[in-house]
């Protein structure tokens, strides 16, 4: 996000590193907060997959250090002897042109390497790449920066999946763990209900959409293209629990005519009566957070849905939810009038845990926490921008290959660093997914 | 097809139909063409269940024959009586809203009610409806016009099912089973390859899409909107067989960089290495038809292509699959121009098989075959559109709720009736789904 | 049954035959009784298969002719041309020495050949066995006779599976079809609850168990061969459905420390709650038979028990299911005896049903009805018998093959030719197999 | 094993423990050889569930000890207090006597407790037993005592589970972890096949099978009866990975005829065409061990055999497998005339790998190593013996439960401890198991 924002002012501006010392100081910076994540996570918390669509954190560890060893050491130094023959083989995660690839719902069974093992790894790879930049030529810099941009903004992708991905092990545990206990404001909140939402009109027209190449983006980000938007409104928030309770007491998974039709099949086959992670004991709702089991906080947002219950509860309240164009028209207009309303909780504020919505802001009414707090389901599938050119090598299998069967969301949530997530991001996930912080804001026709 | 063309010709006037003269005569034409369909089955084809996403050809002929009953009989008589309780909740497809549904892959378990007793059902039913038609006053015939006009719509889409899940039930049979034999003149074809792909060019602009309003359509084709799309080209003809077989021998089918990530695991799940119905013996393809066992023909349109196959052709060869927008704005100009070389083998034809495309057209480089021959995917994901609203009521399931998870095809193929196939029609399936008629017209940028 | 009772009175004499006129007399015989089962069924009815468990009554038709023709007709005529090459290989259930075998659970996509086209293949190759008997000289009779024999036994084990099949698919059926209405004397009975069940006492000793030679039997019923018995009694009767009532009102279907564990893990996974067939309405019991659906009679023997259901019984009852021999050393005993008590309903009493059990016999306490009526499970695991070697060529896969994985049943069931049951006849199934006539009777130690 | 040999020398005398001192000393013993199992194991190792049926060697840990704990100490403590209320839910295996239980292919997404906390709640039940014992009276002491020693048994149990599971977590590692580095002397083996076999020979008669009594034994040993045997003979060592080789090589897993149908059916669905662990590679066989990847020896015991594998061998040798009762009177008879031969390898060897078999033994024919280096696959079901009586209470549930759909082994294994198998010992697994020591020893009939 390119406003004048307490967003960007301390961002890493990855995008515009030019030369070795920037690159090195991002590299380290980032890196360093991986790190900073499992500080609290035991070698066997991090050796763990909790379900096949989820990787153990030992493993997030070591494949984003690969990515740095296959892609900007191997194919840039001479002779290169790589630090293990099967760490490129074992952390590889999808890349058919890195060649072959440990069979997926099986990263979970390599209690080798150890976590020691994989941290060693980690630096080994660090003090390479430092030497390698130091080292290098200018022209050779500018050649493998985009590669060591993207490398770290996959790292930061990683940093969320670690949080996503300890929060599904840790709900399957009878003890509870804790992964972070939270600070002690967070805890005092005044379960009120976030009030009556309130809508931000936005006229018809023509409009364009997709990064405009002034900073780092990924490839499904562009090319930057016109698109016609008709009128719509979208609502000041993201849905709240309070608003998701009443939906669940209205009999909200009971009631087929408001799902899509694979959704209804999804609530049946799951037997999902609630959000992921929410408890009912005794009439009250709980929900399990990385800091452990708490009661739900009416005035938060909702998270934690399949795209089939954001979608229904849309149906259920009359709206509908947004397409990614509208979301992005949205959130970009309101960065170009500099509203400070825009940001809510990312990484960096190491809430883990989305943050009650204020009852309005300062100024009228205007788009709050679009960016951080929940990624926001949308109802666009994820497709290529007319336009579209996948990069070429084995990274044009970063992004093109997943286009088909998922939805976009947007807006990154409380476990987004902040330098990773901007408007025209586009994250995507199968509608079935809930492990991630996703919520939802309502659209309707203008 | 508003065009005048053998497409439009002899269409029946569904949308046009005032009276309930009119309404009886199609009501008549359609339900005989569907008996047409079956007249060649025994009581045992007609009776068994291909796979779970197919149903058998009986529950089809009771299905098509329970919506009117469901939506226009019980509605609208006072005191109805059904003519079976039981047939209600059998032959309810997937109608919540019209109670409980006989589990879908269940149907191919109901020998009883027999054929001739489902045949029956049909004569009473039709026996009802046009004692009902022919008492009505012009208000209460004005008032369920639009229902019939869907149930005679639903029926031909039942047409086409009849087909293609017979087809998929033949293809189990070591036997072989015949359909209907060939025509001698389509079995005298020329073997030749379909010549160097032309491309026909379309400027960018803000186009509309959807119905227009003046002929039946569905819900889902409304409403007409504006989009804004960029310059392209479309692919004179549809994909052939012969060019099919040049993928597959440049290992096409082993080559993962060439699909998408849920297509090589579909390739690698299901062991496909050809099309659909596909077979080589002595190094030579053919395929099942409809009337029997055959070599290919280099020269038609290759068919019974998963979404997965039809983009992985796309990307093959350096070309991608149109938008549905693209497809619809290309075949509306098209037949604006009144090219007769839009329309291609359609129900009536009784081919049951897509034919080889001609070399090309008198008057220049020009659009063929769009309508018929076999549906085109095209890389659209199946939304509502800008400002969809669905049906109150029951038949408010009819499409709203497939919206997820299913792409869009286009056009009609040989097994669609001629008047329910129209330039605005959507189809969608999910991306796996291989035993439409479905193959794929190649796009590019402009 | 070697012994002076209706049961053996009329039975086909199959073992002895010895010419010619009396293996065709059996032939004929036991031929017409199969086509006499499928009268009541349409051609629909015959197509379908149940669950890839059962077969379709048309492929049991033809299977047990495929027999004769594959196993008595093509070795022993010179040149001999099939009926039809494709029926060898749809037909062949799993004998991997007669050649590849059609997937079992596709035989019922096999709309084709029609049920007439196979009866037209029983006709023809009734008349080719007809033709070859009669023809060939008595070296050649002799040499075939036994196959032929086993064939015929082999056709009456289908027909018991032509009538489990149909329940099993009526069953799935809501119009509730009747196979055979039930004759109105079997309608009418007193809903009275069996008495106590009394105990039959034996006493320990060396006993010897399987065929003496001196008719027809399998050959996993040889060798007879020597085994202690301890001490044991058996209930004169088997369990009936008042008993079983009352176990499910004791909740017997809810206390895992009754049941196997693999028996607790079935009853949650398939939501077991009573046996199969039964359905609670109003506080009343029902049951599904092929004469429709009845209210239970307590005092008939309960059926459709998997082996879980049946040891789960025995176990909340404080007794235990017999052993093999110990069921067969009792069944001999009795027939020694002369006990024509020991007869219960078989197949050709037309019911197609257990009959409730008489309150007790004349002349003392003695077994009642352990042939016929329900297959009694024993908790003997289907094993080859000491010294037992399985028979040269493809019959040698007839039986040695199964004998893993499965528990004996004894006694023959209401499905049961009179002349294919004896005392020594192992039957087997899966431990969780219900959609047979199978019950149980109680024993304990002596 | 009740004879003057090594292998009862050295042994815990569980049995005749009669007083606090003695049991503290085997308590002692035994729990302290379960930490030496996992002395090289790292916490990442120990977390990890290798498959559904296998357990992390940390549950393991745990699990061992919460039966002292529920079986012991919370029964005669008053108002016992136990240390960890979730860990008596969480590490309950299938006691549904003692209250739930925790998913078991669940077990292994439990990070926490940890290793270190599981070898606390170790030491915290070991100071509660060793306080209890100590000051309990000596009626108290004669009262547990029984319980006691199963609770060690079935520690011992959990010990070869540990290696047998690890041994599977490792086989999925590509880095071939090592668990214990072979001694020196164990990796020079000369390759030697294993000479022809020779038979032992055993007359027919009524013999006795079953736990005397006069030691420790389980439940499913009882009560020791008397049983006919036909005459057998008895080959005097195991199949040897040799003698595999040729079944192998002679298209074992590509002939049909000798496979039973399950284990046909097995081979296919798991596309098995070697023993588990083995690898072949330029056309030398390999197999991973506990020591890592070793080529394989042809005169050691082949292992790791499904009992699918082991019949399918037997019958294409033209033998068969022993039923348990020729097995055990086999053994019984070596052991009274005090045949050394008769012990293999076991636990305290430390080879952690069956040892190849020496070409004969001083003193002529002897049977060599049925106590030790494999489990052998017999041909009986796993079943009660007559007379037997579950245990009354939770530990009822011990044995009897399993009591179906498995398959006896007997005489353990080089992963089991010495004072925990004895020649009346029974162990039993589904017959597609292949993750434990298991081999077999041809039998024939006499």
């Amino acid at each position: 996000m390119s406003i004048n924002t307490p967003v960007s002012q301390d961002r890493v501006a990855v995008h515009a590193m030019s030369g070795a010392a920037s690159i090195l100081a991002d590299y380290a910076s980032i890196r360093a907060t991986t790190l900073r994540l499992v500080e609290s996570l035991s070698a066997e918390d991090c050796a763990i997959q909790a379900m096949p669509e989820a990787s153990p954190a030992k493993w997030h560890l070591a494949h984003s250090t690969w990515f740095f060893e296959a892609f900007v050491l191997a194919p840039n130094i001479v002779d290169y002897t790589p630090i293990s023959e099967t760490y490129l083989y074992l952390f590889n995660s999808y890349y058919n042109a890195m060649g072959r690839q440990f069979h997926r719902p099986h990263r979970g069974l390599l209690s080798r390497p150890s976590l020691d093992e994989v941290l060693d790894y980690r630096r080994a790879v660090d003090d390479r790449m430092t030497a390698f930049i130091e080292s290098a030529s200018d022209d050779v810099v500018r050649r493998v920066a985009p590669t060591i941009e993207t490398g770290l903004n996959h790292e930061q992708q990683h940093q969320e999946l670690i949080l996503t991905d300890i929060k599904a092990l840790f709900s399957a545990n009878p003890l509870r763990p804790v992964y972070r206990a939270a600070p002690a404001s967070s805890t005092q909140h005044a379960q009120n209900a976030a009030g009556d939402v309130r809508w931000i009109q936005f006229r018809e027209g023509l409009r364009e959409i997709g990064s405009t190449g002034d900073r780092f983006c990924y490839d499904n980000e562009t090319p930057r293209h016109r698109i016609w938007v008709d009128a719509f409104a979208l609502a000041e928030r993201p849905v709240s629990n309070g608003e998701f309770a009443a939906f669940i007491a209205d009999g909200g998974y009971e009631r087929p005519e408001i799902w899509l039709s694979d959704g209804w099949n999804a609530v049946q086959r799951n037997a999902w009566t609630q959000p992921l992670y929410w408890e009912k004991s005794d009439g009250v709702w709980s929900q399990l957070t990385l800091a452990g089991m708490r009661r739900i906080d009416a005035s938060e947002p909702v998270c934690h849905l399949s795209y089939y219950e954001a979608d229904a509860f849309a149906r259920w309240s009359g709206a509908r939810l947004p397409t990614e164009a509208e979301w992005e028209i949205a959130a970009a207009a309101s960065i170009a009038e500099g509203h400070q309303s825009l940001r809510g909780t990312l990484l960096e504020d190491e809430r883990f845990h989305p943050a009650p919505c204020p009852a309005g802001v300062e100024g009228g009414v205007r788009l709050q926490r679009m960016i951080g707090d929940v990624w926001e389901w949308t109802s666009s599938a994820y497709a290529p921008y007319p336009g579209y050119q996948s990069p070429e090598g084995a990274l044009g299998e970063y992004n093109a290959k997943f286009m088909c069967n998922q939805l976009v969301l947007r807006g990154g949530s409380c476990a987004t660093p902040q330098s990773h997530i901007r408007e025209t991001y586009r994250n995507y996930f199968a509608a079935e997914a809930r492990w991630q912080f996703s919520g939802l804001r309502l659209a309707r026709n203008g």
